[in-house]
């Protein structure tokens, strides 16, 4: 599944808008660090999120641009922070911006690229109060990311995690900054309380389905799409909700704990072993539950758009969270 | 010399201020690594500078305490991200962040008091227009920060820093936050186009005397005031104005640069190499250089403090700048 074309021609906009907001700052080498990432592309999801919600509700796409851009950067911003922190030296298949250059420069870039976000902002062309509400939705939506970041990094020193705070740890790190996306969309479009909270929650909803959709990617997902090898993040020892819910519920000791303990997080695992590791997943039901899980959130995320007047946006969104839910990449 | 004390009892107002607002947050882990270096203490001259600056125009500082904890809570993300590329262990005699919890934790620390210090400045009692006004300034000012540190970075693998980038890094890694300072508090005090721009300027300049008077300190400072041997920038090879200036104007070769070069970055230099090369420094006219300098500034800032009305708080801001550059500490 792909997502419609308007879509795809909105996304190359906000590149554009995004590219030149970036084209700032007399520091050439910071304002490369700062452009990598962005320059590298993206669905911009968050920003075609906030531009639909403001043209359902208000017909004014273009001034919800800013607020999109502002998004985007600092989705970025995260992703340069969290690849320093996690060591990781490949970002979309080009190298992250601590090995391009050096950790200091990618922290430097990473706090230039939250300042820049916020100044885009102020520059919105809605009226004070609301910029007030702006500011104050993606002030609380970051500090609540950091919050997710910090639970993954501790995740990381502990032998076992549950599903709550598994799904506790993806709202806050990926789905507040889609529900930030669509309560600032809203706002932006003049909505009432009524459709700037619906769509809020929409939006964290989809944003929680999307992210956990990834984890089926990650171990169903077809290599040529997806880039990654077949059941790459059971090799890996990603700890996917997935995993997390199989490591609660297989008993212990159980012949499938075994089967999937000899594959997770080998990397040498062979081919034969990771299948065995996806099936012991099957019968335990683990897949199941995520996915199923996955299609729940965004169930419930689609009856909130009733929330919208019936226009060609409102159809949109449904076509992106189905589309979250079905992508094969 | 001191600072008056009703400055010093506006710093423990700030204080509690902030230590309140910085009770935020369900992850008592982040929210003690981001209360670590505010409740470290600290002059807290920002804020005092924007609440005086409010007061003098508007008469109305109390609302300028939200803007000044959110540049106070902007410079405490700036040192903890600091220490972090410095890999510097200790602030303020208390173990830096990143040593006290670990480098990730620090890095989202950081992040997180940026994003809590706008959510701050949202809740400013000012109309929609001036907080636009003061997102813009803080978030313009933060990028200037970002590119001082940069520099500063960069400057670090060089041979040679002229005096004039090395000012310009310096304006950028402290005299520009001061200066948002007093344009935010005078933007928050209603005062004109004239006052807005004038008190910036004069706390550019400021914060460029107080800052290069630092450098003075850490070569004749009393070491029972400054907490620091004498002459330790010396023996840590610390790249300061006088330094930058001094190799800027021995000739090479000459003695006194030899005399120099036998202390500078030698951590084992005796305290009569050491005292040789401030001998040597004097005699290159490095120290009278600096210290006009930064009186220089400060004389120039004071002159503008010319736009403000006859009050008590245009006296105290006038002895903060003379106390910048008279301090012993």
């Amino acid at each position: 599944m792909e997502l419609p074309n308007e879509m795809t021609q909105m996304a190359a906009e906000v590149h554009e808008s995004i590219m030149n907001y970036l084209e700032y700052g007399k520091y050439a080498k910071l304002r490369q660090a700062m452009k990598h990432y962005p320059e590298g592309g993206g669905k911009r999801m968050r920003p075609i999120l906030a531009m639909m919600v403001a043209e359902a509700i208000g017909r004014n796409s273009k001034k919800a641009v800013p607020f999109g851009c502002c998004l985007e950067i600092i989705h970025n911003f995260t992703l340069v922070h969290d690849d320093v922190m996690d060591k990781d030296p490949v970002r979309r298949g080009r190298p992250a911006v601590h090995v391009l250059f050096d950790e200091p420069t990618a922290i430097i870039a990473g706090d230039a690229l939250f300042a820049r976000a916020y100044d885009i902002l102020s520059e919105s062309e809605v009226d004070g109060e609301a910029l007030r509400a702006l500011v104050h939705t993606v002030s609380e939506t970051v500090y609540l990311i950091a919050e997710g970041q910090q639970m993954d990094i501790d995740f990381e020193g502990r032998q076992t995690v549950g599903v709550e705070e598994y799904l506790e740890m993806v709202e806050k790190k990926t789905a507040v900054l889609f529900a930030c996306a669509a309560e600032g969309g809203a706002i932006i479009g003049g909505g009432s309380e009524r459709q700037i909270k619906d769509m809020k929650e929409c939006a964290r909803l989809f944003g929680i389905g999307f992210q956990i959709w990834d984890d089926v990617l990650g171990i169903l997902g077809d290599s040529k799409k997806t880039g990654k090898p077949v059941g790459s993040d059971i090799r890996n020892g990603k700890r996917t909700l997935i995993i997390v819910h199989a490591m609660e519920n297989l008993k212990r000791p159980s012949k499938d704990r075994d089967i999937l303990l000899a594959a997770l997080g080998k990397e040498d695992a062979t081919d034969e072993e990771v299948k065995a590791a996806i099936e012991a997943l099957r019968r335990t039901g683990s897949i199941d539950f995520v996915s199923s899980k996955a299609k729940e959130y965004t169930a419930e995320a689609k009856r909130l758009l009733q929330c919208l007047p019936e226009c060609k946006e409102k159809q949109m969104i449904s076509q992106l969270i189905d589309y979250s839910v079905n992508r094969d990449r």
